[in-house]
């Protein structure tokens, strides 16, 4: 990719952010309606993602990387057990325009790309670190691996999603899942 | 609807078994492959379902009976957790083939009718049922509601299905679960 001057640059952000905001009220909604949020033409946004799909796409890896970042950041907490459990509150109260994103790029004829696969890899790395601190410091039961406990975070995440739950229903829906993470006191 | 011939009635259970087999597989598959698997012609199909939408309804309307079925079945059951935690087990591994059919239906334009919602309403409300019989066996935790516990199974569901879970993965997440529902020893 060629460099973006400044101009080019603060166009391509405030795109990808009315983006998320667009597509994450409604996976169906227009690039158009995007254009309009961000102020800029829709020229201008064909300009930076020549189609829908490339656009979807690049929501999502925003996303991903930011979750990526917050399970690198979390690392560094005192508490490994409140910090496993944060990010785990923090990924299913954002699943609902996360996977409408996602499926929107289903919906495009498109599933993710490197950037997105790549972002998706670095995320499960960073909650696998996560887990193995809090199975470490013995708040998550030692005997649970991460592709049972990765299974439960996504299971979380369309159940509330699908279920387009409310958040109190959501606490205690994730309340019941970490009593079954949680090592017996 | 006018009552069916016996033959006729014999032509429907064939393209209803022969759909639920062919969009299990894959929701995008054609109203053409479920024919030929049913061993009818095209036209005998769109006489019983003239859009795939009301074929896709029927199917998984059929699903839905068939498991609310299941569950009127396990109340009766002497040990009220295992029969409710049979029911969630199963209910999970059926799931990648059932929310195929409900994914299809979305594609295909149309939410679930009457028919499918009734049919969704009756498993619910029999799954209700197991959970209260196993709460008052004092096998699952008296303080889990009906709207987080169902959240749980759709969610283990969405998990299971969007991950293609390995079986061995499926059930020790399926553990992790149970261990966060039943009642501390």
């Amino acid at each position: 990719m060629r460099p973006l001057r400044a101009d080019a640059r603060d166009n391509r952000a405030r795109i990808l952010t009315a983006a998320e905001e667009v597509f994450g009220q409604s996976p169906n909604a227009s690039t158009d309606e995007v254009a309009k949020l961000a102020d800029v033409g829709i020229a201008t946004v064909f300009r930076h993602f020549p189609t829908k799909a490339e656009l979807l796409e690049a929501v999502l890896t925003v996303r991903l990387e930011r979750l990526r970042d917050r399970a690198i950041e979390l690392a560094g907490h005192d508490d490994p057990g409140a910090a496993f459990f944060a990010f785990f509150d923090q990924v299913v109260a954002e699943a609902a325009s996360k996977l409408a994103i996602a499926d929107a790029l289903g919906a495009a004829g498109s599933s993710a790309g490197a950037d997105a696969r790549e972002a998706g890899a670095g995320m499960r790395e960073a909650f696998g670190n996560l887990l193995a601190r809090a199975q470490r410091g013995g708040q998550v039961r030692a005997d649970a691996a991460f592709p049972e406990v990765y299974a439960l975070l996504i299971g979380a995440s369309r159940g509330a999603t699908a279920a387009r739950l409310e958040p109190e229903v959501r606490d205690r829906m994730l309340a019941l899942l970490y009593g079954g993470l949680r090592t017996r006191a």
